[in-house]
């Protein structure tokens, strides 16, 4: 018999970010992730980790608790989540805060299932240190040794406004020979040998001359552009016969299922997103007018590892390929990003990862990208441990900051006052 | 550290049935399955069972050993079944047996699947007994502690031809008097509170009657028909129009997604279907065209637990309805069934089974609904263990026989010589 759940700790910490542009501002100079942490009688402890912003915190820290005593299985966390949400969460939701205009559209619905993720991750890790397996063996095993990702290349400035903010070495990139200056050292320093830009921050015609200084300086690479939804249909048109035999895919040119499918029905380009599928209530429109080619899962997104398997399930049923969403994250999710890919058969393409761009971790061990793959560890759980020291550390940072949410737009009010996150289409 | 797969066994058997009439002619006295066990090095035993029909066996004992040493993992069973399947079956596979009619199309992949299911039900269940836990906590948790059946009423001759073949004490039914006496004792004995008649074998008038018989003995009580696509759309229509507000839901009143659709486009009663939607590449046209409401899934068509899981999600994009079907099949596949079930959210049907109707079995304690319902164990793996005795006994039987396939037709020609399985839509 499995000891059961006898504590749970939910620990919001702030990581330090680089000033990485995107079409609703900046990335602030520290950004919000919760830690979870599942314990069982045996002493065994499962990790997880999702969104640190305010509203996830809340629920976070008001679901844990209803896992003392219980099992170590997944299958009702959604729903339990969902009623804790609804209970006493409902009255604390901001909905006013639309800085996840690049997650497409916000519910209730979803920021539960985001935090669920955490839950459901950390009892995974934890079920695996019971049972001595890794994670991919309860979820049915892997099918590949290792998992392939991309470089996620962003136009950056050289560094935060104010002097003691986070520092990196990277530099600015705001033209095509600095998308391709990074891109080099991308590939350098981690194998990466495909590439997506993260566009919608300047006016198409130069993020199609950014992704042509790519296809020149990778000849035969798959590249792939994301202006999360900035152009109209007749924009994203222009831009796909540019980039048709270019680019593999084009990653949410426009807002809305229904503009996706007028882009999709006139480009041979496959349409990926993250944006118009993100939760179960969409896919079904989305599928049924060929909106789509490509789904970026993200488990937490979509409530978890498990939930992952599902949608990989929804895509192989319509033809729909699968591949793998990114948001800033830590290594507890990289690892559990890798334990779901490692079990999804025909993956096809790269899965994405802001992993390099994080100097910080909560984990003893970063993950080091070799040839732009990771190793499918056999370990058991996720294969990581938290580093306790690093923890305490983002947490104190957390405690003694005012930073409770990521805000793109209000850090890029700092340097243009004026700034206000554009409405759609921007181009 | 697990222990790999050390022995595996595949045996056939030959189980009673009583004659059990449908749309392609009659159940045989006996009919073949086939009872797969995987050995770890530890010694644990999992168990699983399906079709016994000479192609199924073939390459179930085909593959069989190219399990040995082999990890207890599920996710690459369906490719690697496939591939045994293209290399060692293709040549033994016979595409003339059309007695598969009640399962829809037949084809190679779908043969694969449904050995497959065999192996990962006996995995599963060998992983439950390595680790301790029930299978439903593999699959993620129950979400139930009880899965309800339906009554699975068949039209029936009171006994097979041949004197010295299997009796039993149900008597014929062949008229809505004898379905209803048949359904009073299917809720007497198991506490059945809905009801499945297995249509097609009458003029649909007199089926039509038969469920407003059954309406008339159990007011309120969910009812459903199942023709086996004997219908044309006209036909299908006019029953509709009869059995609204009477059946829950008609199942595979006629063939093929389009005409479904038809159907289902000009009815409220919803479709539910076991012979349209049987494989994954049949999902998206069904659900894109709304052919059918309830898909009715099997374990051994789609592959096993976690491909059930997968359809369960599909269905969920789509607001598309799951229960599950039921061919003949013994105590292993029942418990499967169960601890699938448990884990699937939102399961609003109750399940077909034949259970009832085979007095054999291959575990030591066969299975007793309790007001229709079957609890959910949370002994080790599926929770049933082998009946030695019983597996030698129906597999000496087997060895003494010359039955290898479930022809229904031939078993109808030996009292209806001129008897040929109809051309759809018969009606
Ligand atoms: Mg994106
Ligand atoms: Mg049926």
């Amino acid at each position: 018999m499995l000891s059961c759940i006898a504590e749970v700790r939910v620990t919001p910490i702030l990581i330090s970010d680089p000033p990485l542009l995107n079409l609703q501002g900046v990335h602030q100079p520290y950004t919000p992730r919760t830690i979870v942490e599942v314990i069982t009688g045996s002493g065994v402890v499962g990790i997880g980790e999702t969104y640190g912003d305010t509203d996830y915190l809340n629920i976070a820290q008001a679901f844990g608790p209803e896992l003392i005593g219980g099992e170590l299985t997944v299958n009702d966390l959604p729903a339990r989540v969902a009623a804790c949400t609804e209970r006493v969460g409902a009255q604390r939701i901001d909905n006013t805060v639309q800085a996840e205009g690049l997650r497409g559209s916000r519910s209730m619905t979803k920021i539960a299932l985001s935090v669920s993720s955490a839950f459901e991750v950390a009892i995974w890790d934890a079920l695996g240190h019971e049972l001595g397996l890794p994670v991919h063996a309860l979820l049915g095993g892997k099918v590949r040794d290792a998992v392939e990702y991309s470089a996620y290349l962003f136009y950056r400035w050289a560094e935060h406004p104010e002097p003691d903010e986070p520092k990196d070495t990277w530099g600015a990139a705001l033209d095509p020979e600095g998308v391709v200056a990074q891109a080099k050292r991308m590939a350098d320093d981690y194998g990466f040998s495909s590439f997506k830009l993260k566009g919608g921050v300047f006016e198409p015609a130069q993020e199609v001359a950014a992704i042509r200084a790519l296809a020149e300086a990778f000849p035969g690479q798959p590249l792939r552009l994301d202006p999360n939804g900035a152009w109209s249909v007749a924009t994203s048109l222009e831009v796909a016969a540019q980039l048709e035999g270019v680019a593999e895919y084009l990653e949410d040119p426009t807002t809305g299922t229904s503009n996706m499918a007028q882009v999709a029905a006139r480009t041979s380009l496959p349409l990926a997103t993250n944006m118009c599928v993100t939760s179960v209530d969409e896919i079904a429109e989305a599928f049924r007018t060929d909106a789509v080619q490509v789904v970026l899962s993200d488990h937490h997104y979509w409530g978890g590892l498990r939930a992952t398997q599902d949608l990989a399930a929804v895509c192989r049923a319509f033809g729909v390929e699968l591949s793998m969403h990114s948001n800033t994250h830590l290594g507890i999710s990289l690892a559990a990003m890798t334990q779901v890919a490692a079990t999804i058969p025909g993956l096809r393409y790269a899965c994405d990862t802001h992993r390099p761009w994080q100097t910080e971790d909560v984990i003893t061990e970063p993950h080091t990208f070799s040839g732009g793959k990771l190793a499918v560890t056999d370990t058991p759980g996720l294969g990581v441990e938290l580093d306790r020291d690093s923890l305490a550390k983002l947490h104190k940072r957390w405690q003694e900051s005012e930073v409770r949410t990521r805000d793109d737009a209000a850090a890029m009010r700092r340097v243009h006052p004026d700034w206000t996150a554009p409405a759609f289409p921007r181009w």
